[in-house]
């Protein structure tokens, strides 16, 4: 597991790859910030879409299917429609059949972190839902995705 | 109001404006395709960003708000995550204190019309939210958004 | 199709099945009301729940599936969390492949329609997702939710 | 803090108040189980009704607003539509301006919990959005939903 602090101290390079994603009007709930659930969708978003793009996941009919075992979030400045989020991810650990992926969302053009969040993936047959090896051509991508202090 | 079919013969060239919305893992619902409800997401968004951009329309301390009194969808073709989608947008008619929009849902790289709807908004005093007239400054950015046929 | 008027006039009696519906707080956006998107959300639960306790609709892995066509609404009083919302539904028309329903929203004990709709659904196979006959056990259950003016 | 587990082995004993929540169509994802972000407004939507129940808390024009600071979840079991979640709920720890919910999720009629998480939430003025001390009339109630092993 990395040793990095997941905390409000968390800059842009402790992460390896960015997705920005722009935020939509129903993300916002009647506090007018982000709903704490949406972070969520975001640590899911760019996960998947760094495995679309290193590592041909298809989430629709390919033999590896990812299942969140744990996922947790800290909350340290509010975020809010319209402004875009800035999604940073590293992984912090290759396991048999799991993968721990670390989050850290920035507000554009902010340097300071706005959350911070984990999520524990376990890779799963398609068809039987069990736990596999994390394949190798997944393995070589997510090493390229990993940060040392 | 337009005389557009509103319909699947729909193309691109009769839409004003266009915003470019990257789909999320949870748009798509258990038959693999995006769910109904998150189309007038979509809708919501191109409007609000187009006001956002050309009005400066502010929703979260503005004098203006934008309140829904009808909207409608026809689906024509399926989309689906992970693939964006394009909104196409146009202003059908403007009223005194209601504006109806028409939009266009194409996938990425395709033609034909995946979906089309409409949106009549009404413009209400952020604090009474009671109608007022759409203010000038509104009204001719709304003008450049109309389309002739 | 039916000749009730779909507008603000519609009373619960005009309704043949009501499921009531709790809200969650993030139903409500920002302006403190339920987003217009999730009325949608309403209307879908409620069809599926009907089909689900009167014909056996089994969306998980039945040989029926249903899509949406064409939907609508029409947003007559502010509806918001926490306050439950009552969904009546009604059968319009039974057609070959596909069924129309009209749905009217009523916050908890309140005659008064908050929001009517319409929903225009083709029954397909799961498989091929081709249109489908509605099947017989269907159309029995379907036109016990119809009403006559 | 408490001392429970947080894990696979709570019970519905392990928990103070429950809350049913029917679950949505959208609620399950592509791989036809709720997504991982919904629970966490499952989460949310338990804590809010405790506190209207209980406390009185007026989410929309109360002097007080809760702001999540953190919060986490572990899968132990998959959860789907249609099936309603009982959502158990117990205080783990009430402090000066911040309180602690840990929370069990289980499938209707199922002893074994499909999820277990928690939620620190910090108390906040609803004007100026600093934090304040938990005012005595929620701390007592509060107090009634504590467990002891």
């Amino acid at each position: 597991m990395s040793d990095f602090p997941l905390d409000g101290t968390e800059t842009r390079e402790n992460f390896a790859w960015f997705l920005q994603m722009p935020t939509r009007w129903i993300d916002n709930d009647s506090y007018g910030h982000l709903n704490n659930a949406k972070y969520y969708t975001f640590f899911e978003n760019v996960i998947m879409t760094y495995l679309e793009h290193h590592c041909q996941l298809d989430t629709h009919s390919g033999p590896i299917r990812c299942f969140t075992a744990e996922n947790g979030c800290r909350y340290h400045q509010a975020l809010k429609y319209p402004q875009p989020v800035d999604v940073g991810l590293r992984v912090a650990k290759i396991g048999n059949s799991s993968v721990r992926y670390e989050m850290g969302l920035f507000a554009e053009d902010t340097d300071s972190v706005a959350a911070t969040g984990f999520v524990l993936d376990v890779y799963v047959d398609a068809q039987t839902e069990r736990p596999v090896r994390v394949p190798d051509n997944f393995r070589s991508a997510l090493q390229r995705c990993m940060k040392s202090d």
